[in-house]
């Protein structure tokens, strides 16, 4: 039987990597990796390095092209948008399995941050499977999210106690703050939502972070009024200088019942 | 200047450590750990096998009784019991720190999971900071949360596409499902608050997790009617066998929109 192991490396920071990813690593014959063009190719790089670094046995390395994925359409759209990437890039998976991996084989995905948060490998996965074309077993490997790597970096808690922490995205909180918890990891945000939150967000604290555990770091926090306008000018800045840019963020507000306004 | 590491170490499985924790772990010359009595003394071991197998340089073990913590008080009464706690808490880490920590020394904390998720670690350290009797500088190495634990067990993402997901206590979800999040994990749930929901959660499809990453781990996963009571069954029986327990669980509702009754 084929088996796969989806292995979360981290954030960023090459020591993210947990000892029983170093193992999981070393335990693969072949490592597939999605090329997503030059503008992360420092991305790429990386993980090329991670798994130089740590493999101590014969390997193989298979590379595709991802597909590309229109992230500019608006909402409906970008749903089909999503499904037929998503088809695109199951198409992929399919042939790395039946093609680049021997029934014995052992291969390996390495997935930035944590496969259980917004990344699609464990679906697609799925959908291979659904297909029917080709058995396979496969194992997960958590890692540090991008979410864990910020709140650290902060030395700040997701949550205050006893209280939720709701993780969302950037068209999700365009919507509005969510109901029912105050304080929200936002991921995903290409246009820099907590821009426009009702009043300025006059009651919120932001915890932002960009390249997180690398050296290009970016942090800054603060009363969201405050550092807003430094937050998307070092973000304009940086994804200019880069050509890409990942980032998060933590807001906290005020709860409701001890709010002026309240 | 003092410093301090907060070292998230993971869900239990000793393999969660990641590397910047194990370079931690070798910068610190005194080990903090407060045992929590009898029952859960298999956990300080497990603390101390991970310091014992990693730490290559000479180091100390400083050691106190936990404060006791009314967990099974009503709700407001809760919140000063652990207002209370926490200062005594407060008390012992500052003796930690004053009193077992030369004044160039590194000292380290070890938590379970990641210290941003449900931890009083960080917030203990800046009351201590706060009463202005010691100075000391730390850094937080973030951990595999049993969040990501389990999801990784269970082969699952936390979120679906592009929506949000909520973590939160038992004693909210008693309260009722969140607004605004159709995924939700609970932690810290002495109550079993899923078997209470409306409807029997009957469009809930639950993924638990108990002692997550040990040998001694639990998984269940399943329709919310059809597995709700063997895993109350299995948690009394582990519970009772063990002498404690840590659980946590997923729940994944039907989106209002593609429900029957939506």
């Amino acid at each position: 039987m084929r088996k796969i192991f989806v292995i979360g490396i981290g954030a960023g920071d090459p020591d993210h990597l947990t000892l029983q990813a170093v193992k999981a690593l070393n335990q693969a014959d072949v490592f597939f990796v999605l090329d997503k063009g030059e503008e992360k190719s420092d991305l790429v790089q990386l993980r090329h390095d991670i798994i130089e670094q740590h493999v101590t046995r014969p390997h193989r390395l298979v590379s595709a092209q991802d597909p590309d994925r229109d992230r500019t359409a608006p909402s409906p759209v970008y749903a089909s948008a999503v499904g037929d990437w998503r088809h695109r890039r199951a198409d992929i998976y399919e042939h790395f399995i039946t093609s680049e991996l021997a029934d014995d084989e052992c291969g390996a995905f390495l997935v930035w941050g944590d496969p259980a948060l917004y990344d699609s490998t464990l679906g697609i996965l799925e959908d291979v499977l659904g297909r029917g074309t080709v058995a396979f077993d496969y194992e997960v490997v958590p890692g540090i999210s991008s979410v864990a790597a910020l709140a650290a970096k902060h030395r700040t808690g997701l949550n205050r106690p006893a209280r939720p922490v709701q993780i969302t995205t950037g068209r999700q909180l365009a919507a509005g703050f969510p109901e029912g918890a105050d304080d929200v990891v936002v991921m995903l945000d290409a246009h820099q939502a907590f821009a426009h939150l009702p009043d300025g967000g006059a009651d919120v604290t932001i915890y932002w972070g960009a390249y997180l555990g690398t050296p290009d770091e970016i942090l800054v926090s603060g009363r969201l009024p405050d550092v807003s306008d430094r937050i998307q000018t070092l973000r304009a800045e940086a994804r200019a200088r880069k050509g890409w840019i990942m980032d998060t963020y933590l807001l906290r507000r005020t709860p409701a019942g001890d709010r002026d306004d309240g």
